[in-house]
């Protein structure tokens, strides 16, 4: 059985990166400039899912033997893990269930199904996420794929560290990426030793800023605010991703709504890309001025499945 | 004084994508599964000015001699060689003044404007570009960069050939490509002698396709139809593309504003970037089942400078 347990390593993120090469081509790294800087945004929303989660998923599937292939796979996500899961399971033939909150996008949703995966959906309000995966996992006897906490997981989204540091021929200064449970700022710390990771969270919901701060786990609110970044609000990060942040990360950003949308604006009118709102907090935070700027400094860009009609109303110059 | 009517060569083609790697990074071929078959996409929308036009203009100027750098440059274009020609002029620290109609999408009359160059509007229904342009010329004394009859702006173009040919590892066995006035698909035919070129213009637009029936320059009718597709009006095409493109090309295919659209839509959802009318010509021509795909065909996607309010409105869900 694989051994969820182990610690991640930057010899693991290296082998995930040639597995991921082996079946996806690079993103493209984009020169963008903010107010006179000249840096890079990481376009993982041009990944065939549309988010860089599939480099994780990938990861952890293809590393399974094949008595777990047999017994299929669970995964709990917001969308994207759920639709980077399903996409791998597809070509390696292997069953996949996702559990996903009722009110998550239609085209996340939807996207998923269209993979082939089969759909649980609970109450993002009422109901205990994990207990009803932990319920699935006891019926099916099925591997869980945890959409960060896992090593193969953290291993895999370090790859987009891996190829950027090649595409820009040095390792860079700084990564600003939106954070969820913190998978992608866990792999790339791990990546690239000598680049300083800021994780950016959608204010309210900033448990890893906050976790870093205090030196320990600390969980999301009950009555936390509502953000329009559907992917961005896990209750809490796991230990072994706050371990791979510890003392690697500048202190963590916050950022509202209204700088997510204007961010969604930004990539819109001068890179072309569509962005869905968790994806472009990394940009809002360069955009609104939080955080420092330089040459080498890479912006993760890490989804884009947005609802049409929000994505529509984001981008109307008129009401 | 820099030599216009030469030919094109593909010595040329390479030259120009040597000029235009040493300062533009490649655009990104992205995977696309259309009816079942995986094909490539060659987003030329994330150029920095948001369209392949840039690699004409920069291997068009660049090349100037000192006197004619000091003279300045006109162009006449609806919007995107205008940004490319902008963009190219304020690195080279040359005057730009671009011809544009009156009508041309804000986005472009502001991004051209934005980057310094100087504006002169006419009207696309009463008044003749050309007529406005020598006007402007014999004024300035300044050069002309024509959109699509110049050797260099044709070598330029196809250095996008020669780009996806290294990404694919092989010569694609077919562009297909929207067409205004041909530079780009005449470029693409110089730079990959073994791939075929499709082109792809607007239902009563198609001045390539009908020239390449008809062996002779054919010019659009006075009442020709309207078409969202701002980027592909041109009056008539010129023997120096039309030269290139005979015998060369599978014949052209005509597409309708409907397709044009769905095209927009399936970039939006599958693609996640941004795509202009123009730009989504060669990928409604394939979604409509008009050309026929393979695993080395290249479908050029070409421009991503459209008017937020139209791109909200066709991707809508709801009405």
């Amino acid at each position: 059985m694989t051994d969820t347990t182990r610690l991640p390593t930057r010899e693991g993120v290296i082998e995930a990166a040639e597995r991921i090469a082996a079946i996806l081509p690079p993103t493209p790294l984009l020169p963008v400039e903010i107010y006179g800087t000249r840096c890079w945004v990481k376009a993982e929303n041009l990944q065939p899912i549309g988010a860089f989660k599939i480099r994780g998923a990938w990861n952890r599937l293809s590393s399974l033997n094949d008595e777990e292939r047999t017994m299929g796979v669970v995964a709990v996500s917001s969308g994207n893990h759920a639709q980077g899961v399903a996409w791998a399971a597809r070509r390696l033939g292997i069953a996949a269930t996702i559990v996903m909150p009722a009110d998550a996008p239609s085209v996340k949703l939807e996207g998923t199904r269209s993979l082939g995966a089969k759909i649980v959906t609970y109450d993002r309000h009422g109901e205990d996420r994990d207990v009803v995966a932990e319920k699935l996992i006891e019926e099916s006897g099925g591997v869980l794929v945890h959409a960060f906490g896992d090593p193969w997981v953290i291993e895999g989204q370090g790859s987009a560290g891996l190829e950027a540091e090649a595409q820009l021929g040095r390792q860079p200064s700084r990564f600003i990426a939106c954070c969820g449970g913190g998978g992608l700022t866990a792999g790339l710390a791990l990546a690239c030793p000598d680049a300083a990771v800021i994780p950016v969270e959608p204010e309210g919901w900033d448990m890893v800023g906050q976790s870093l701060a205090k030196g320990d786990l600390v969980h999301a609110q009950i009555d936390a605010p509502k953000t329009i970044c559907d992917a961005l609000q896990p209750t809490a990060t796991k230990q072994i991703n706050l371990d791979l942040l510890m003392g690697r990360s500048e202190p963590g950003v916050a950022i509202t709504d209204d700088e997510v949308r204007a961010a969604q604006r930004f990539a819109f009118t001068q890179l072309h890309i569509v962005v869905e709102p968790g994806g472009a907090a990394a940009l809002a935070a360069a955009l609104a001025g939080k955080v420092p700027l330089d040459e080498a400094t890479v912006l993760m860009v890490t989804g884009g499945n947005v609802d049409p009609d929000a994505f529509a109303e984001t981008i109307r110059t008129t009401s």
